[in-house]
């Protein structure tokens, strides 16, 4: 089973590393590009036989509290069989 | 318009990052864990009205010639309205 997790700036954050892709991009003479946001993701490969009701929590759970600061960042996940 | 790119380390280039959060999951008491790889994304939005078959040309390029590292990454992408 594998799991996906995304950890992103929250909306309301700067995120300055995306204001400078952006920039350079239109500096590139990419025109089409509006604004552009920056995140990180992780594929987590879980040992086979998991449940997935358990999968769930935990990865819910290492998402929380080790792949992502509360104070700026927000988690999404999803799991595959 | 939206573009989601992920860029990955190659499954053959190690992830020593990646690497570091699994052993680090491991001593946490997180036995679930067989293999953790990390990547990155971007939430790309386009300008309004923009041709989707000319957004999905920009933004192939942008991913492969701006944002990837050829040597050692791939990338996906995916276009939402």
């Amino acid at each position: 089973m594998k799991a996906f997790v995304h950890v992103a700036l929250k909306k309301t954050v700067l995120d300055p590393q995306g204001q400078t892709i952006c920039r350079s991009l239109a500096s590139m003479g990419y025109t089409g590009v509006k604004e552009v946001r920056q995140g990180k993701f992780f594929e987590i490969e879980l040992e086979n036989g998991a449940d997935p009701e358990r999968a769930r929590r935990e990865i819910e759970r290492i998402a929380r509290e080790v792949l992502t600061n509360p104070v700026i960042e927000d988690f999404t996940y999803r799991l595959e069989e």
